[in-house]
C-alpha cells in the first residue's frame, strides 16, 4: 500500500491534455483559455471624457479666460470634434473622444451655462477629466496570460478586444460509473436492504462546475455485463469516474476487469482515511483515465476533491492553489493513515478557522452538507492542537 | 446624495420574491432549496457492514470459539440473511446488511479460511465494523434547512432521500441593458472613437453563475425608441440590469424615461467611488426592478458585487456573508466617498491579506482581470493603515 503523498504525486505526474477548441464567449466562462491574449488597441482607444461637461484649452485659462462661447457639442459614439477657435468650448459627455484642440474637461457642476456660453466658477487643472489614450494598456500588451480559468471579469477583457470566439482546453468526456447492487434509482423507494444512488448524482453536480460533460452509467456486479460496458466506456470516454466496487469483497471485480481489458494499474489502496480502496489506472492506448474510487460517499467525494480536481487543473497546466486553516480545537490524527478530516470554517479577525465536524464514519453522507471541506493530517502526527495550522482542502466555496 | 450605506440599506429593504418551482436534481445545482428536507428513513437505513469478511455473533467469542464454519456468503443489494447456528459466520461484503443473529464483523485481513471454515488470529471487539442503523440520522430529522444554496454536497443528500425534483426559489427573469451610441458588438471593428460592449457580457456571466435567465438588448442614444423598448422590457422581465445613460450628460435619457414609465425611483447617485450616478427604482405594480449602473466597466462590475448579489441572496431570505481582509499596505480614502478599491489577496499564515490593483480610475476593465475583489474604505477615514482589517467585496472564487 503507498502513501497518500506517493498517490498524489503519481496522480499528479499522469496528466494529458484533450486539445483546445473555440467557444462563443457566452459559452466560456469557467472554462480554461488557451491562447494569451493582446490589446488590438490601446485602452482608452482615445481621449476619452470621464464627466459631463466642457472642453477647452488649457491655453485660454492661463489668458485668464473664464468664459468660453460653445462651439458645439459631443458624446460618446461622435467621431472626433475640433474646436475652430481656443477661446470657445465644446460641451463633451461622458465616454466622448476629446476634441481636437481641447486637452481639460470642467464638469457641469463647475459652470454656468446661458446665452450659449459657459463660465467656469474654479480654475482647472490642465488635463483634467480625461481618461488618457493608452493609459491603462498599449495596443500589444499582454492582458490575458493563458492558462487560465475564465471568469466575468476575464469575459470583460475578451468582449473589449473583439474575441467572440474564444480559445480554450478541451475538456474531456467523463462517465461516472455506479457499482453495485444495493443501489436503486432517486426516484424509486427502495427495499430495506437497498439504497438510492447519491455519489453520482453529486459527481454530476461536480463535473458540471468544470464544465466537464458527463454520462451516468450504472454497473450490477455480474462480471460479464461489467467487462462489457467497461469495454464500450474505455473506448467513448476520456475519464471514468467510478464508486464502488474497488474494496476487497468477492464482488468487487473491477480491478480485475480492468486489468483484463488492458487498462495499467498505476496505484491501488492508499494509507488515507477516509478513501483506502482508491484505484487508479490508465488505459495506455486508449489514454483513458480510471478514477476508481471507494463506495462510500464520504470516501468518493474526499477522493474527487483530493485527486481528481488537482490532476483536472494540472492538465491544463494551472498552478494549484494550496489552502490552510487554523484548528480550531484538537483533532487526532493518525499512526499510519493521512487523515482527511471533514470540517466546518469560519473567519474571524481575518483568519480562517477549522472545526471537524461530528463525524460517523465514511458512510455519513449528510455530514458533508455541514462541511465547507476537509483539513489534512499527516500521519504520524498524533494528537495536532489547537492554533495549529493545516492543510486545507475546500469542498464548497467559502469566499 | 444618498451615502453608500443608506444606499445600500434602502436596496436591501426593497426584496421581492418570485415564488417556488420544482427542478429535476441535475439541474438544482446553484439554486435556492426553498423547503425543508428530511431523512424519509433511518441512515444508514440497517446495521451495515463497513468491512469485506465474516459477520458472527459475539457470544460465540465470549465462549471461546476462534473457528467458525461458514453458513453462507452476504452482499450489498441481498436482502436480510439469518444466521441459523451462532457458532457459525457468514461471509459479508461491505455495504450488506447485517444477518438476523450476528453483532460483529471480522474482517478479511484478520481471518484465515479454509474448508468452509473461517479461523480468526485476534478477538473482535463486540459490535466493531458496522455502520450502524439510523446512527448518521434518524428517519424524520432535519437534513437541510431551507433557504439553502444547493451544491454538490446537498444534492447527495437530496439524491439519499429521494428528492428527485427539487423545490427551490424561482429565478427572477432578467435582461442586460446596455445603453450608449459608442457601442459595437465584441465581433466587430470599431471605428477610431467606437468601443465594444463589454459590461453586458461580463453582467451574462454573473448571472449565469446564479442560474439567473437573461437576454441582451441595446439602446441607442433615441428617447422615443428608449421609451418603447424598456416599456416592453418592464413588462417583460422581473429586473432589469442597465449600464450606463444615468449620468448627469445631455443624453443620459434613462432616469427621466423609467420616470415617465411609472417606475418609481428609490435613489439615484451614492456617495461612492466607484459607481457613483447608480440609479435603483421599482415599478410599483409591475413589480420590476431596476439596477441601471453607470456604464464604466469597473462602476457596473463593482455594483453589481455590493449591491445586486447580496440583494438578490435577501429576495430568498439568505444570510448575508461578511468577509474581511487584512490590507498588506496603506490605502487612501476619501473625506466625503465610500471607496472601493480593486484588490489582489492572498493567504499567509491562515490570514487573508488584501492589496490595491495600480488602477487608472473607472474605465480601466483590465485591472478587473487582475483583481479578486473590492476593499471598503468607509468616508472620513483618510489613510487605512498597513495591517488594518477592512470589509472585502470578493468578485471571483478566492477559496
Amino acid at each position: 500500500m503507498i502513501t497518500y503523498k506517493e498517490a498524489y504525486n503519481s496522480v499528479l505526474k499522469n496528466t494529458t491534455s484533450w486539445g483546445l477548441e473555440t467557444v462563443h464567449i457566452t459559452a466560456s466562462t469557467n472554462r480554461i483559455l488557451a491562447t494569451d491574449v493582446f490589446a488590438d488597441r490601446d485602452f482608452p482607444p482615445f481621449h476619452r471624457a470621464t464627466k459631463d461637461g466642457i472642453a477647452i484649452n488649457f491655453k485660454a485659462i492661463q489668458k485668464g479666460e473664464t468664459t468660453f462661447p460653445i462651439e458645439g457639442i459631443t458624446s460618446a459614439g461622435s467621431p472626433q470634434m475640433t474646436l475652430k477657435n481656443t477661446q470657445n468650448c465644446i460641451e463633451i459627455m461622458t465616454g466622448a473622444v476629446l476634441p481636437e484642440n481641447t486637452d481639460t474637461v470642467i464638469m457641469y457642476e463647475e459652470t454656468e451655462i446661458e446665452n450659449g456660453k459657459a463660465f467656469i466658477r474654479k480654475k482647472p487643472e490642465i488635463g483634467q477629466n480625461i481618461h488618457r489614450k493608452g493609459s491603462d494598456e498599449k495596443q500589444g500588451d499582454l492582458l490575458l496570460k493563458a492558462p487560465l480559468k475564465i471568469t466575468s471579469a476575464e469575459i470583460g477583457v475578451l468582449a473589449s478586444v473583439g474575441i467572440s470566439e474564444v480559445s480554450v482546453f478541451k475538456n474531456p468526456k467523463a462517465v461516472i460509473i455506479s457499482t453495485g447492487n444495493e443501489l436503486v434509482e432517486v426516484n424509486q423507494t427502495p427495499l430495506p436492504h437497498q439504497i438510492r444512488k447519491s455519489n453520482s448524482y453529486s459527481l454530476l453536480a461536480l463535473l458540471e462546475a468544470e464544465k466537464i460533460e458527463a454520462d451516468l452509467m450504472h454497473l450490477i456486479d455480474e462480471p460479464e455485463i461489467i467487462k462489457k460496458k467497461l469495454s464500450e466506456a474505455l473506448k467513448t470516454n476520456d475519464v471514468l469516474l467510478l464508486s464502488g466496487g474497488v474494496s476487497k469483497g468477492k464482488y468487487d471485480y473491477i480491478p480485475q476487469i480492468l486489468n483484463e481489458l488492458g487498462v495499467e494499474k498505476v496505484f491501488h489502496f492508499v494509507l488515507q482515511q477516509p478513501g483506502k480502496p482508491f484505484w487508479f489506472g490508465i488505459h495506455p492506448t486508449l489514454k483513458t483515465f480510471i478514477f476508481s474510487f471507494p463506495g462510500n460517499p464520504v470516501s468518493t467525494f474526499a477522493n474527487y476533491h483530493i485527486y481528481f480536481k488537482d490532476w483536472f487543473a494540472a492538465c491544463f497546466g494551472l498552478k494549484k492553489t494550496a489552502f490552510e486553516a487554523i484548528l480550531a480545537e484538537d483533532i487526532s490524527g493518525s499512526e499510519t493513515l493521512t487523515k482527511f478530516i471533514k470540517v466546518k470554517t469560519y473567519f474571524e479577525s481575518g483568519q480562517l478557522f477549522a472545526e471537524a465536524i461530528p463525524e460517523n464514519g465514511s458512510g455519513d453522507l449528510t455530514s458533508l452538507s455541514r462541511s465547507d471541506g476537509f483539513v489534512k493530517i499527516d500521519p504520524g502526527k498524533g494528537k495536532v492542537l489547537k492554533g495549529t495550522r493545516v492543510s486545507f482542502i475546500p469542498t464548497r466555496k467559502i469566499i
